[in-house]
């Protein structure tokens, strides 16, 4: 077989074959495929796409590039979550827990920040010690005794896609629904998880700004999953704006410290309630998710949610006392507060410029080598919808780098549309999707 | 500026600014731009086109990456000819001293044979110590002193052009009419032509198979042309047959010399003749191409082509006793004849398949490194057309190679198709094309 022949192949529109697959995928593994033909291969699927039994071929040669971890000697039905990505988006630090403690078994495999986006990895590692890369033994038996782990993708897991994934992402050729369908699903199968709950983000900081494109996913990842024998289900979710009011790494964690003790951020913990609920009737410990949004809420309110992610901090190596007593978690150097200039309603936040201010101020990465700050961010104080008059604080950033402070401060204040009109937040959640197809959610 | 983001802004179908081509080129070239975002973009720019523009701003770029020749101290005229490429197309060989004898100098700088195709490099090089290696200065000279050179890409001449084409090659990038025309193009305008003949061949040997391609390449390159600056006048020519009787390096050179000893093989000299005469009449020496064709045909009759070509391989290093007497030259160890089978006329011979045995035979390319070996190659003896009786002889191949003689035959005795009815090739020279449009070609 030749990978001349194979590029060209799709490039013509044409289905390619498994045997055909594995030889471009396996040989790249292998390094007998060099990167410049992988990419044109990548770019020719952007644009010829690929059927769906390719599609799920994709993402089985993908899978089965490295270990599929067996997680049934453990009881019950395990579910995870995955979002496709957002600012401010630090749901599972909060669900993974609360699920966790309803007795859902929680198997979680996420990622670090990619583009304007937070990864949940980088999260958790700004609690000093936390290790998010615990060997599969290590994460199979933390599933086992305390119903849940939080990790990196191992060196074993999905290697396909490990690389792949990183030359998508320097040859622009992330934005394709059967490359990121097989990459989500490699990693999950392997994972070892039984079912799945999809938040999939539409929006200025989305991926997937248009809403058709992302229901065209979403759609697409049920269908594998059901290929596979996993059940999913989707959630189309508002990303216009940040979701909660902290975004940075520990920033994110400290507000995720405050609603485990029961503070209640509305849109973070609505979101986390349902993505929960879901996974609670996935799971099959309640018949429907409003029963399940009602176990996870009293799991947050009796702190024993709280319990679990202490329990979880301690177990990936994490010193608690700093999730105990987040005050004495050591201060960025330079803050400033950005005030209003008008008075009025916030008309809209620009999440996407958010996340590229948390960037410059050393909370996100421009280059993959490049280190996180993890104490650098932004605490909104405004949101949509919110009335402000001038002088009013609308956000603080927090740095280390005293010379972005002026920079960042001018491009988070253009961030926010003040007019002078009442506006409300859009819905946060928009629709539900499952096998059977795309219904209206009622909250 | 970020390659990403230039990648991504052409798989949108946007038009590049003259800024975004230069930093990926020039970064290419440099080395700063790695292989697999230039074969991203490549494969981008196959879906998504570039506008006349574009196309003309990359030509540009590609030519200034490189020395650009001046031989505008050399008087007259310089006009050169392009093939597509194809099976059997020895013209150069003969054309280019022909019209230098009429006295329109002829810069002319050539490839090597390209997947099923030949290349006149190769051909050139049959002849014993002929340099296609010229320094310029030593390429100016020529055309100065003797009014035609030969020679290769040198290393000056449009960098950016061979580092990509090489890319190309491997990557299935290579069909793509605004990179083919930036790739001719900056050659041949870095060579220093002032006009120049297209020979844009059509059908199963060729690289563009429909004719609507054809046309749509032919009338680019020579809008571009335009926008240099330099007059180009197109011919669509067949090539579903081989062009001539011999395919394969010095076999094509002998062919060379007994039709520049005036034997008449009707379709090689068709073309060339028609070529040359075009070459006269861009070149300022005749008013029309049918007295160029007379002109040429003169050069030809008279001797005086033959001469030239003489006095070009000398110079060049060739060892002119072998063209003197070209029975001298070493044969191949084996040689086969291959028998027809039934009694008919041929109804097709298929360019392609010819030019796949040639490569089995040794006169071709499998891959970049790959040596070849100049005896090899076929002499039909029948083309379309020709009445054949059941044991005549279609064709000998001729090879060094004894393992390959039985598979090599078969496969050019079924490249043969034989019928019961009378059949005539089809017309050569099918489309004459220049800046006003697509004209009708008389002969």
């Amino acid at each position: 077989m030749n990978p001349v022949e194979i590029i060209r192949k799709k490039r013509g529109g044409r289905t390619l074959t498994r045997q055909e697959m594995e030889f471009l995928v396996g040989g790249y593994v292998k390094g007998e495929i060099p990167d410049y033909q992988m990419s044109a291969f990548l770019m020719a699927v952007y644009f010829s796409g690929m059927e769906f039994e390719e599609t799920a071929t994709f993402t089985d040669i993908m899978l089965h590039s490295g270990v599929v971890v067996d997680l049934r000697a453990i009881p019950g039905v395990k579910v995870d979550k995955h979002s496709t990505g957002g600012v401010g988006d630090k749901v599972s630090l909060i669900l993974a827990p609360m699920v966790a403690v309803c007795g859902v078994p929680v198997p979680m495999i996420s990622g670090r920040g990619l583009g304007h986006t937070g990864g949940t990895l980088d999260k958790l590692e700004s609690i000093p010690g936390f290790r998010t890369d615990l060997s599969l033994q290590e994460y199979k038996k933390a599933i086992a005794e305390i119903g849940v782990a939080m990790i990196g993708q191992t060196r074993e897991i999905a290697p396909a896609d490990r690389k792949m994934y990183a030359l998508r992402d320097v040859t622009g050729t992330v934005e394709c629904v059967p490359l990121i369908v097989g990459s989500i699903m490699s990693k999950k199968l392997a994972e070892g998880m039984d079912a799945l709950v999809l938040d999939v983000k539409t929006g200025r900081g989305a991926f997937m700004q248009s809403e058709e494109r992302a229901i065209e996913l979403a759609k697409t990842l049920i269908a594998i999953g059901e290929r596979f024998g996993k059940r999913i289900v989707g959630f189309l979710t508002d990303m216009n704006q940040p979701l909660g009011y902290a975004v940075g790494n520990w920033l994110e964690v400290a507000e995720c410290i405050e609603c485990l003790r029961g503070k209640n951020v509305a849109d973070l913990m609505e979101l986390t309630y349902a993505l929960g609920g879901t996974m609670l009737m996935l799971g099959g410990k309640t018949k429907t998710i409003e029963e399940g949004i009602e176990n996870c809420t009293q799991a947050v309110r009796s702190g024993k949610a709280l319990e679990k992610f202490l329990q979880l901090a301690k177990r990936q190596g994490g010193d608690v006392s700093f999730v105990e007593n987040p005050e004495k978690y050591p201060p960025s150097s330079h803050s400033r507060e950005i005030k209003c200039s008008t008075t009025g309603n916030i008309g809209s936040l620009d999440a996407l410029e958010v996340g590229f201010v948390n960037i410059m101020l050393g909370g996100g990465r421009t280059a993959l080598q490049d280190a996180i700050d993890p104490k650098a961010g932004i605490v909104l104080r405004k949101k949509v919808g919110d009335a402000v008059r001038e002088g009013d604080t609308l956000a603080v950033v927090y740095t280390n780098k005293k010379d972005v402070l002026d920079d960042a401060s001018r491009r988070l204040e253009r961030a926010f549309a003040v007019g002078n009109k009442p506006s409300t937040a859009p819905p946060l959640i928009k629709k539900m999707i499952d096998k059977d197809g795309v219904h209206p959610w009622l909250g």
